[in-house]
């Protein structure tokens, strides 16, 4: 099986440093990021070395009504133009993640040379595999790169996880992403994935990424246990902005990496400008033990969302209520 | 050297849950902790199954005046026997910390026969092993276990660290412990040393202990890494209170091992009764981004502690003065 891929000095030109802030902060605030929020994120992004940037949800507008939302749930070409002016850096790619019977592939994409979009990200439960890939087909059909992200892994066994990987092997995804959607991962467990994820890719001439949750505190910590097993695309979100626990820290992993491209300080100033009031605003996402519970029990975070939502603070009641419907 | 020891299913028995709120926490508060406080930390923590409870410092009371501090720095027997009543439970052992050259262990401990304590944990820089060793070996006389817990290994050299390790491996300590003062390691640096520790520790019977602080939020990780390459001593504290960024937090650590001894209730029922109107009364500690800068630049954390006490939020300005200072 694959093995450990250099050191902790060590500059790998394969590591992407990947933003979710939008896409998964998105979840926490129906995507309501206003536009001097956006520019400044992209700006901050390409001051700090990041090298791709995920915008939000390509979302079906037949499935979910666009008023309810904020525009990133549906990241039209329109809105990304105005949010990054005329000019499109070259030095940073941009993301859309689309989610397996949630989105209108066939008619909202556009070819890859009218798009501002470089990327999609497929997401998928395990059992929507062969979706995924006839989507990955249409998609690399029209020009983009593509991943297929197979959420909620921990809850799969083995057996599913390399039929799974065998399909995508076999797929033009160019990324394999390991997901670990209820962050009840720790760093051993999520190693002997990250060595079967990079096994497919190496085969197959792709990549692997991995998307942490924070829901144990180790995000980062298993972040930067499967880059040590060769795992390049690494996503990432400022303060950890994510769904419930959040994701790994941006701000952690640039200050990890050891390549002279990325540096901290552009992200650091768009924190102290804009997500702290964010925050203060109210918006809530982070480690809590309502999310080390769920993380702990390997369950959809859900009801800890709730939880806190509801502004409760009864911890031990919340747990037993857990432990009741095991 | 040392490889892995057991696997995540793995019941150990030489595994130790040491917990240290009072001790490191009582730095964020100057050890006033009142004695409801503790009584319900003692009966908590053994309705959790934890080994070890470190009541607080053995400090001289010649340098620290009595009055500017709470009692937990100076641990004096009658106030150990007050707050755990007249009945101490067999299943935990009490501990104390002592620092070299900041306590009179000549005059201020009793022979264990005639004490609560069960460990004494001497704590120094590299430089002070020979005094360490020497206290070592008048507390090993007076009946006590004994820990030798070196500080600031980030900033030695591993020859100055292999030479440490063979002093005390030669001397009574019954414990080596790893301590990350600056959270400055991250899993596979951390990895390395537990595995230098544990050299030491198996060549001479001793068992091996890791403190760890919170600075990238991998105090959980890096504590677990060095669990799994055979580390036993595991220092830990409810809800991670500790000076500047915090411990491991004892409901991550109770959570994950496999161990039926251990479980989380009962710490956590202290948590919601007394850790949260603890943190609500404004004493601080916990992950921020002025420790991550600390901890990435291998710093003490004695400047971002400043600028948490001062309630500061400019956090460029900050990172800014600390790369002038590098």
């Amino acid at each position: 099986m694959s093995g450990r891929v250099g050191n902790l000095m060590s500059v790998r030109d394969d590591i992407k440093v990947f933003d979710v802030t939008l896409r998964d902060g998105g979840l926490c605030n129906d995507f309501r990021f206003n536009d001097e929020f956006v520019s400044a994120l992209y700006k901050a992004n390409l001051e700090s070395g990041v090298d791709y940037m995920e915008f939000g949800y390509k979302s079906s507008r037949k499935l979910f009504r666009e008023s309810d939302f904020g525009k990133w749930k549906f990241c039209k070409e329109e809105d990304i133009r105005a949010a990054i002016g005329e000019h499109k850096d070259p030095m940073m790619k941009i993301s859309v993640m689309a989610d397996v019977g949630r989105c209108d592939y066939k008619t909202d994409f556009v070819k890859k040379e009218d798009s501002y979009v470089d990327m999609v990200r497929v997401a998928c439960y395990i059992h929507q595999i062969p979706a995924a890939v006839e989507m990955i087909e249409h998609l690399h059909g029209l020009g983009y790169e593509t991943t297929c992200n197979i959420m909620a892994v921990s809850q799969a066994n083995t057996n599913q996880i390399e039929a799974a990987l065998e399909m995508i092997g076999a797929s033009s995804a160019d990324v394999i992403y390991l997901v670990d959607s209820y962050g009840s991962f720790y760093p051993e467990s999520v190693m002997e994935l990250a060595r079967l994820y990079m096994d497919t890719a190496n085969k197959n001439g792709k990549r692997a990424g991995f998307h942490a949750h924070n829901n144990q505190n180790l995000a980062f910590a298993n972040t930067i246990e499967t880059l040590s097993y060769g795992v390049s695309y690494l996503d990432c979100s400022a303060m950890g902005m994510g769904r419930g626990a959040g994701n790994c820290a941006t701000e952690l992993l640039l200050g990890f990496l050891k390549n002279p491209r990325y540096s901290l300080y552009g992200v650091l100033e768009f924190i102290e400008k804009y997500m702290l009031p964010l925050k203060a605003s109210g918006i809530k996402w982070g480690y809590d033990l309502q999310y080390l519970f769920t993380g702990q029990l390997n369950r959809h975070p859900r009801e800890a969302i709730n939880f806190t939502a509801e502004g409760r603070k009864d911890y031990c009641e919340f747990y037993k209520s857990l432990l009741e419907n095991y």
